[in-house]
């Protein structure tokens, strides 16, 4: 590992905030040194409690997210918070909430947040949330929240990877939850009612149990479902109890490493896609041939579909050699047609 | 081309909206007969007229589609919708609107609404609705207009593959324009203001008016901004009098085959990535060995990053293989290297 490599990881870990703040963001634009450092950082993860957080737009997230966050700081433990909301490209929100709250944890070196507000254009935003999630992990934070907005299978797919989900859901903002598809109530580990004090909490609370009654965890485990009104701090304690209550059920049936392994298979599989494309658009067909292929497609001389199969079975072959243009040397050398 | 594909592509042709409807499942599921299917109707597309609609969520867009497309039906013209909405996972809003707008144009045959609610795990969202615009195109439909929540980035790229791009806005809804970003307002061939009866719309436009004033566009074209109240009806008339006027520009300039080039080279480029990963999830690694890593690396036996590195460096060599084993017999006929 090179000194500097090292000397940030030090700093790191030492909780200087400039450097964790720098981690961050080297892993979020994957700077040639983010690889390193993560591979450095790794070995100090894992000791952290990951949890993550999802539920209807308006469902009271943050607000929920900054009192949990909160309460563990008067257990005098630290917390980092991930908000992912890649909804910004129209209401730029999470960049103004994330100061705002900014702002009110300001004093507080304990509490870390970072907003994640853009998707790459690979789609990898829940691998590197992930990422991010482990430099803070390693940075020695006791609890890591990942928020997301909810609104789309990515976010979903974030959430699924922490240690454990909590999915908050609010009375009478047109989530009845009859129209909450299956796979967000199979992904909660315990269910939050926000803004518990409106009318229809209970109703909401009366048809959660109607649906699990219905089926059961292969676990075992039951979500618990709490109450909260995350404005005044209503429930937060009970909350904080649920939390300990399930880590306590993995920690009794040796659940917790299983579930790490089953969060692991699928995050390394996101990991290897991800990495693949990378290597693909590092290759991908030069800016002429694709144009030329774009005017015969769009003159109708030639159709999309059956290009797209040929370029595709040529492409893999290709892959196999580096774009550096040596490909064309090395293979005769190689004796092997392909 | 098959006789049953044959026979399907005429009955889609001659207006027949079960076997419309039955290829647009074909394509969105990719069975085996969606491609031959795709490559056949290809050459009945490029008639229709692509528009795409893009906004804030909550800024009436459903409303102003249905506004937009029974104005084309006044002109005798016919339509088709598809509605994107990806945020299904927790509201399912996009399906249950979608019943609540078919029903309000079932007794008309001229205007053909389908909602695509699900995002594909590989992220292939705007290639599917990029294909099914282009079955509605070759159904002969007039006008296709292709409707994003807007919320993200791929919704974006969605409607940026249209000819022509409508970018909705409404006053007062925390979407000052100085919070939207540079991208969206770049996408815009044209403005809509909608509910603009409500307080403010005059600043929405004082605002466009002045980011326009900061820089033109490569094409010279000053994307009008139009006013409208969908749910009454009001500028509906003026919306399609700016569409016809944007289209007379392209044509008068010779732009409109350059945008349609410009559009396939984004789209082929879309289109090869979904391919090749495809092909890399069909031999991603077997459920064991991933399983035996993930649990390596939930042990802390071995970083992730690392791990990654090495499986990817050696997986774009077995690709080069394909799965079946014929390529190989193929290739040495072929006498061509690669």
């Amino acid at each position: 590992m090179p000194t500097s490599i090292s000397a940030w990881v030090d700093e790191i870990r030492s909780g200087n905030l400039r450097a964790l703040s720098r981690a961050i963001t080297a892993v979020e634009n994957r700077t040639p040194e983010s690889l390193p450092l993560l591979q450095s950082l790794f070995a100090y993860s894992g000791r952290a409690r990951i949890v993550g957080i999802t539920g209807s737009p308006g469902a009271g997230k943050s607000t929920l997210v900054d009192a949990l966050a909160a309460q563990f700081r008067a257990r005098h433990q630290t917390a980092g918070i991930i908000a992912v909301d890649p909804t910004s490209p129209f209401t730029g929100g999470a960049i103004l909430g994330d100061r705002i709250r900014m702002a009110s944890h300001s004093l507080d070196e304990g509490i870390f947040i970072r907003s994640m507000a853009t998707r790459g254009a690979l789609g990898g935003l829940s691998s590197t949330a992930a990422d991010v999630a482990t430099v803070l992990d390693a940075s020695g934070r006791d609890l890591v929240l990942i928020e997301t907005v909810g609104a789309g299978q990515d976010e979903v797919d974030i959430v699924r990877l922490a240690d454990l989900t909590l999915v908050v859901l609010v009375p009478g903002m047109g989530d009845d939850v009859q129209s909450i598809k299956a796979g967000i109530l199979e992904i909660a580990d315990i269910f939050v009612i926000n803004k518990s004090d409106r009318e229809g909490a209970a109703r909401v609370e009366r048809e959660l149990r109607a649906l699990q009654s219905l089926s059961t965890r292969a676990d075992g485990w039951v979500p618990p479902i709490v109450h909260t009104v995350a404005t005044i701090g209503t429930g937060i304690a009970a909350l904080l109890a649920a939390i300990d209550e399930y880590e306590s059920f993995l920690a009794a049936h040796s659940l917790g490493l299983q579930r790490r392994i089953a969060n692991w298979r699928i995050r390394l599989q996101q990991m290897l896609r991800d990495e693949l494309l990378r290597r693909i658009e590092a290759q991908s067909l030069s800016e002429e041939a694709m144009t030329q292929y774009a005017a015969q497609v769009a003159a109708h001389q030639r159709d999309p579909y059956s290009l797209i199969a040929e370029l595709a079975a040529q492409s893999p072959t290709s892959l196999a050699n580096p774009p550096s243009g040596e490909q064309a040397k090395d293979l005769p050398k190689d004796g092997t047609p392909c």
